[in-house]
């Protein structure tokens, strides 16, 4: 329901932007053909070439599932395999989409921290070219991963030499990349398509946005015939404007990281504020918009009674607390006493 | 590209109207838990529970096609087939997502309205019982149909009677059912559950939302597991509280069934001022809000010039002109005299 | 149950030939390596290699419809279209497995006698380049249809002219190629490959083996990887030897096409000699080893009770009648006697 | 291709048993009607009711990976989830057939001998009622295991309990379950069925057949419209009599269980004999017809001249010894001479 205290458990609780919400509003004048033959959406997917070079080829989507599997599953066939990180969303927060929809298997590459190392990659790769086996094609790293960390462009490149080496993909769910963005201090053209990514899901949900995610392809081969592919999905919206605007609005300034340099740096002074609490024990290295704790299990259902966010991993009684680009400092020192009353009580 | 005169093509040309808009703006206050767990998507399910009875199952989806096809997947297995008209969207705009994400084999029934007769069943039964055969399971129509037309609720209760008679499934793609309900002056339910239907995709999009979709089962057994199949479906919205308000701006008043009452009356206009026109031949029996002609070639040419709307049958000569709850008496006019001075014209 | 007078079901309810079956006893001598990688298989190939010409790609399959569905599996995405005649097996016999396995949506080419004629296609294509709709990409016909009839070498060069001016790939589902051949006195490489045919599905399950299919790559191109759809779609036998070694006894001499003509000549005789009973019409073209005929409801009831063989349909009274590799002249003319006895008596 | 020496690398690089040849030629008498509507099919589906009980329900089928498969979509939806062994066949060595078919996820259970521990299940339960998980719905177990190492049934039954308990299934890979049951002393029944299990993945290729699998549906209601999915999994064979006879001739007497005692004993055999060589260390329990084992690279290496079998981990130096039905005393003699030869050579 309606969280009357700020909301810690993810940053698509946030509010829309208000800038977004203008877009679309203005966007909102007469008729416009659908399914994206309107200027709106030319006027999105300039703004996304201006960041990423004119050649890419954009495609915008209605989920971030929606932009992660479409585009797996274009870039692959039933008898591949795709390799992941264990915490990835793919694995754990698809309800099966990527399996249902590409056929595919997904390998997990187990991590602590949401990464995976050029090192680990290796052993997936020994069933190439056994019948009997789903062949190895897509690697998929997520910036920033799910546990908050990110990769740093040279992490990237080692995946990418690894997996073109061997005639993989590499995709990026970039669901947060915006907060990479941010951490890193680096261009997203840098991370993405200089690092060697092949195809980019391209989120903005997570930043502000209404719904608005889009995948770009690097590599202009894999994109042909896509647009069937987004149809098939279930990704096409009729009323293309009303996503592409959002686009627009994220991207003609600089609203993307501004929002997402703020979401990171309420998580990091949440980050500070905690550190030094005797009870709190923070798991994750803090470099976007998450801070992962443990805290006692008392705490935790203390400390839920006012604020809503998620319990990690009740085994290890470690808990998430996600800041968006609409948490203030006020929240967070209200968060702060909260996190101290419910810690410290006896 | 945005349409300097208003668009015949469709009635998603059509922006957002304000009010949903400001449905919208009102949900975007503070922070709300994602995924449908707020109070704007619990509004709007009580709102469309009003319309069909407390005890039915709502999920709100992001695009007709994915409620379509996540509805059909859910109440079928790969091996069954779906039975449809030869004009409905799920044959032939869905881009072979039916048949990607049931595994099931549409057969079609042939129709000049779009619409199925019930007399047509029959013969789609033979192959019931034999292993080499797909199994019918479900009939979908369409309400109102691809061509304008309206089932009467006597028509659909029919076909109901026959299917649960064969152990099939009706479902009801409902992406204008309000202009339907306009049309036969019908409630909501009477034209749906108390037809016999067991599951509907409910549509807004076309009638001046933004991207609003529901799947309402009145078979509530049939609801079991829907949302994993929605998540899997890649049709659940993190912020879904700018779905939901958008239903519940549609229908905590009766701004769905003004919007298509409108929408319609523009049709009928249009077609009384274009009967007598001897170069015109309307085709269709206009119902709802689209008028079907038959112009000449030449005249669809010069006329497509000003106007943006669809070709249907290049063979035929057939164009498709809607008319959408924003489109005006002016409009109309206007519309009028460009399309005699199109066939007039030397 | 096994019938005792010879049955005019199918081709497939006659038992093994010995030829084939000794080859396969010649076949179970000591060890072999699993999955193909055998000589029995080796040389198999090879004797289907003499056939089509060396650089063919050559991969056995265990059931009919497994080789057409993952053949057409494999050179096919999602969304894409297959076009067949409204006879095809691939359209009424699979359970739905084209569209389970591909995804893709079947078109039907209406015909009477199983052939698609090539002036029926160009409708098929208008739906290419638009995002809502399946995109057509293969036209698959079957030779011998499934109506017994055949197609000359020109009508196929027709049909694949006309596919690859369209970017489109010709399957041929030969499940009864044999048959064909016999019929046209044509060699199999000039009745496919050189006519244009991408991809045939190899049967001799129906002509005398026990369960042989393969699948054969005229362009090698489309062969990449299929080891891995075989598998996937489940068709890859271990003990690979028995398979293979029912190809090599039907093509290291000509027992295929022996068989092949003298199923054909029983087809003959018997439409020869019930031609001018006068409540008995052919209603096919006797081309290969069917027999199409009407007969009195009350005579198909009377003749059921001593042969088995199926009624085609019902609603206008036409049974099917196969002959195969063992019908023996005797079998003939005591089914013929059958026959005028069910259809002669009051 | 064919090997000279026994080979040791799997149980289905032997040559079919004579009975079984026998009873195939048996069958090969007259005509049969298609699709398992034959006498043959008819007894040996007696033959394994005599086993399981009358009421269960058998569907022959044309290779293990099909069974499983077919058996693994016909009791799930896509959402839902597989639990299975690390080691499970059904996760390594179907080429993603489970992902593509089923649409689920595969749930890996670490394991060492390849066999589950209820004590493990706990954690994968974790995901259930939460949209954004595949459902846990089956518990898929191995008997034999693909380490060779059996379940006690007791070890079923608690799976089966937890399974039950939970709203989950049991599928067992039974591909080698004549092993397991010579391993145990125990009856096919008292294994499955009173162990719990719902669906059994019945084989006989491994044990001395040619391509003879089952599913056995031990819960009937599961059974309800599996021949569909047969079909559409396309492992329906035309001609099935010839499978049924396989399994008539394995279990209308105990020619199953004798294949299946010999395979294991002289597994042990070549455990005991080795077991001493300083250089020679096995590695997982000798239950049924397998020996894994550490050798050095060098001697792998020397052995695979003469003798095929397959390397299983060749980072840890491990090969897999496999025994079957026909495995003699003096096979075993010579390849344990080769063996020494092989590891005590400088």
């Amino acid at each position: 329901m309606r969280t009357a205290l700020k909301s810690f458990a993810s940053d698509n609780n946030a509010p829309v932007h208000k800038a977004v919400f203008r877009a679309m509003m203005e966007a909102n004048q007469g008729d416009a053909i659908g399914y994206g033959d309107d200027i709106h959406t030319l006027e999105a997917e300039q703004k996304i070439k201006e960041l990423f070079g004119k050649d890419v080829r954009v495609y915008f989507m209605l989920t971030g599932t929606g932009a992660n599997v479409a585009a797996l599953s274009h870039i692959t066939r039933p008898y591949h395999a795709i390799i992941c990180s264990d915490k990835a969303h793919l694995e754990n927060d698809e309800c099966g989409a990527p399996e249902k929809m590409t056929g595919c298997k997904l390998h997990q590459v187990p991590s602590v921290d949401g990464k995976i190392r050029v090192e680990q990659l290796q052993p997936f790769l020994k069933s190439k070219g056994f019948q009997h086996h789903s062949q190895p094609k897509v690697i998929s790293i997520t910036q920033a991963t799910e546990m908050g960390t990110v990769y740093h462009p040279e992490e990237v490149r080692a995946i990418a030499r690894f997996a073109h080496e061997h005639d993989l993909y590499v995709h990026m769910d970039g669901a947060r990349i915006a907060n990479a963005a941010a951490s890193l201090d680096a261009s997203l053209v840098e991370m993405t398509r200089f690092s060697g990514v092949d195809v980019l899901s391209f989120g903005a949900t997570k930043n502000g946005a209404m719904a608005a995610e889009a995948v770009v392809f690097f590599n202009r081969e894999l994109a042909k015939d896509f647009e069937y592919t987004r149809k098939q999905s279930m990704q096409l919206m009729s009323k293309m404007r009303y996503v592409s605007s959002q686009f627009y609005a994220m991207h003609s300034g600089n609203l993307w990281l501004e929002n997402a340099k703020h979401a990171n740096a309420m998580a990091h002074m949440l980050a500070e504020k905690i550190k030094d609490i005797p009870s709190v024990k923070i798991t994750q290295k803090v470099e976007t918009n998450a801070v992962f704790a443990i805290i006692p299990p008392e705490a935790i259902e203390k400390l839920q009674r006012r604020y809503f966010f998620y319990t990690w991993d009740a085994a290890k009684s470690e808990v998430r607390w996600m800041t968006s680009y609409d948490t203030t400092e006020k929240d967070i020192e209200q968060f702060v006493t909260a996190i101290r009353e419910a810690v410290e009580q006896p």
